[in-house]
């Protein structure tokens, strides 16, 4: 989709993602347990509504339109109707036009496009926020409510955990296809923990004995966990993107938006363009490639005038490792079958041609549903911006995308910025 | 919200909405019980998409946007990711841009702004569907999945049944404030049911016996079913909307859309304007009051430039019918506690000043939560292109309105349409 209006990220902030592994998250094993709870759904809507115009500096009250994505909250914490959420976070947001989406992970990008759309209309200054808190049940509850993002009623049964045995059947295929195995792959499971392991907020940070070696196969701290016997080989934990708690905002905005704020542009990077493509759920054609995710790229490439050649930095889905290769492929960063080539001679790390999910990915930044997409928009604002820290990029890159993805390929957000 | 683009109402469909007393809803006293199930919500998706297809002629392959209004598919149906849903409905919405919204009852109003807010960028024909099942489970499971509308963590235990004791709540304060009582207020309960009965969708119908007598005080039948002691003799059943499956859809388009689609504007409705309002969850300020409401209302007033003395036909939620009331009131068609009198003086009758749900409304025609606000928009087009049959009203509006509610006045949208 062109746009009507330029639309500018202005800025924005996220929580710490956190969950297992994290040294805030609290499980038994906490000094704290049992002391004090972790932050609840509307603790990260509140915060992160608040650390958003903290850190950029706007006016609530010039807010013309805010979006939230969320996958679960209904499940996971009892509570829908989450744009009703967001004014208890600022007084300045009571009457204002709030609203939350749903797209499984991808809630989070269709909160951003919904957003830039509204600012197509009369509206100047968007507030977009993506919020999930998953770690209040058991692993095993959890995978049935994430079940909910597949096709329920005949995907359900495939495994008690969905999710991950969705894509062990991506693995399973993309391995016999292309004869790859899983040290191939482990080069995209390493380059996300390095990378997390030089970002403040990423869940993973203190994670660091996930390296090559560890994600090339099986070990007894990194087991193939399904069930499903004809997939269970090709899925390892280090595979797996995390179950995280988090949220991330950013405020955008047109010309106009900005003149009323007092921001430059040159503070700013541009959205030139997304895509968006939908799937029907249950119905994957090729378990080989992201055909979805093709069609909302190559929209995001048409309406840019821009192709994988311009792209100086990437945030891509990869809530499982097989993800990221086959997103290589759809971006068009290498041929067909040829994704884990890309990880392997360091294409996709910090300092290569086309660095990729630098601040850790979902699988080491790890992955609060909602929160991803808009996540990824702001890290490539971040990094355009210098904001990065250990982790920023050699180079400034002048143009990047997103890539968010919701269930197995069913919906796809694509988002390009241009550094400004 | 001034539109920069207009956007006309090409069409639409609903499909009946039923549950408990409609002749078609399964359960344990109906011949088929056993036999055959209710839909499902992926029924209902992929019938109100062909119907929308078929009633108003439009070729999906235009479509290029689609918005679905539903709060609770993961809670009734173990089923989210609704966007990815719609293609399951027709080939030719395989990759485009598709999306669920949720905010509460005004899903449906949700998907349209998003659907208008597209519309003001580049797309040109936009989707708009709401759907919702709610008769998957008992209606004591059902009103604790309905909380997740409100503040749950504050709210729910109000009343097992959380919904009808916040507006119970508002019922008794409105009695108590302004001196009237459940027979004051009956008029409002007996328009609703004597519209349904004259519409072939509607959930009630076939219920001929709530009448104004009924719905004026306790009966064997009409009991006031709530535990909680403070609210229990201020809200009947009579006074409820209705637990209804449904789903309704149409089609809206910018100028250059309905060229594409090579229809004419004089068979469409246009949208002049919208309001949309969020208020903090739990955080009711006057029970006496929709203040939330009279904030959309009178942004839709302000930006269509048109006030209540202009409206000659409304669409407002009734989920109990001292919302109803309130209603009137937050359109300023009465003075603050005088919404009684229009009820009683006909006003808002089917041939009244300003006839108000003219099918039947939530209490009658029913409540298929994410359906109403996309029902609300497609029935003042109905009357205004003379579709109402047996309720259609004496005199075609020139304008119109709705008003869509989420949780106790938490999120409100209004459109206002004008007949072409």
């Amino acid at each position: 989709m062109k746009l009507r209006r330029p639309v500018y990220v202005v800025g924005g902030a996220h929580t710490n993602y956190i969950g297992k592994f994290h040294p805030d998250f609290i499980w038994k094993k906490h000094p704290d347990f049992g002391k004090r709870q972790n932050p609840t759904l509307e603790d990260y809507i509140v915060t992160i509504i608040n650390k958003t115009l903290e850190a950029t500096g706007v006016d609530p009250s010039l807010i013309d339109k805010g979006y939230l994505g969320n996958f679960a909250g209904q499940l996971f914490s009892n509570q829908g109707h989450l744009g009703a959420m967001m004014p208890i976070a600022h007084e300045a947001l009571g009457y204002k036009p709030l609203a939350r989406v749903e797209a499984a992970c991808a809630s989070g990008g269709i909160a951003a496009l919904a957003s830039i759309d509204a600012l197509q209309g009369m509206a100047d200054v968007a507030l977009v926020i993506g919020a999930e808190v998953q770690t209040s049940v058991s692993a095993r509850q959890g995978a049935d409510f994430l079940a909910r993002a597949s096709h329920y009623a005949t995907e359900r049964e495939l495994d008690e955990f969905t999710f991950p045995c969705l894509f062990a059947r991506r693995m399973k295929a993309y391995q016999e296809t292309h004869g790859v195995s899983h040290a191939d792959i482990a080069p995209v499971v390493a380059k996300a923990y390095a990378n997390a392991n030089k970002n403040p907020n990423a869940h993973m940070r203190t994670v660091t004995w996930i390296d090559e070696a560890f994600a090339s196969g099986v070990n007894p701290k990194n087991p193939a966990f399904l069930r499903n016997e004809d997939y269970r080989d090709h899925l390892l934990i280090s595979d797996c993107s995390q179950v995280s708690d988090g949220a991330t905002g950013i405020i955008i905005a047109t010309e106009e938006g900005l003149a009323k704020m007092g921001i430059d542009k040159s503070a700013c990077t541009e959205i030139v363009a997304y895509g968006h493509s939908t799937s029907a759920l249950g119905q994957v054609k090729d378990f080989t490639r992201l055909d979805n995710a093709e069609a909302a790229i190559n929209e995001a490439y048409r309406d840019s005038g821009l192709s994988v050649a311009d792209m100086g930095v990437g945030e891509v889905h990869d809530c499982f490792s097989v993800t990221e290769v086959l997103m290589y492929e759809a971006l068009g960063l290498t041929g067909y079958g040829k994704g884990t080539e890309a990880a392997k001679d360091g294409s996709t790390q910090i300092d290569g041609r086309l660095p990729i999910n630098t601040g850790g990915g979902l699988m080491a930044f790890g992955h609060p549903v909602g929160a991803t997409g808009v996540k990824q928009i702001f890290e490539v604002h971040r990094q355009m911006k210098g904001q990065c820290g250990d982790y920023q990029m050699p180079t400034t890159p002048g143009v990047g995308l997103t890539a968010n993805m919701g269930g197995d390929d069913r919906t796809t957000v694509v988002t390009i910025q241009r550094n400004t």
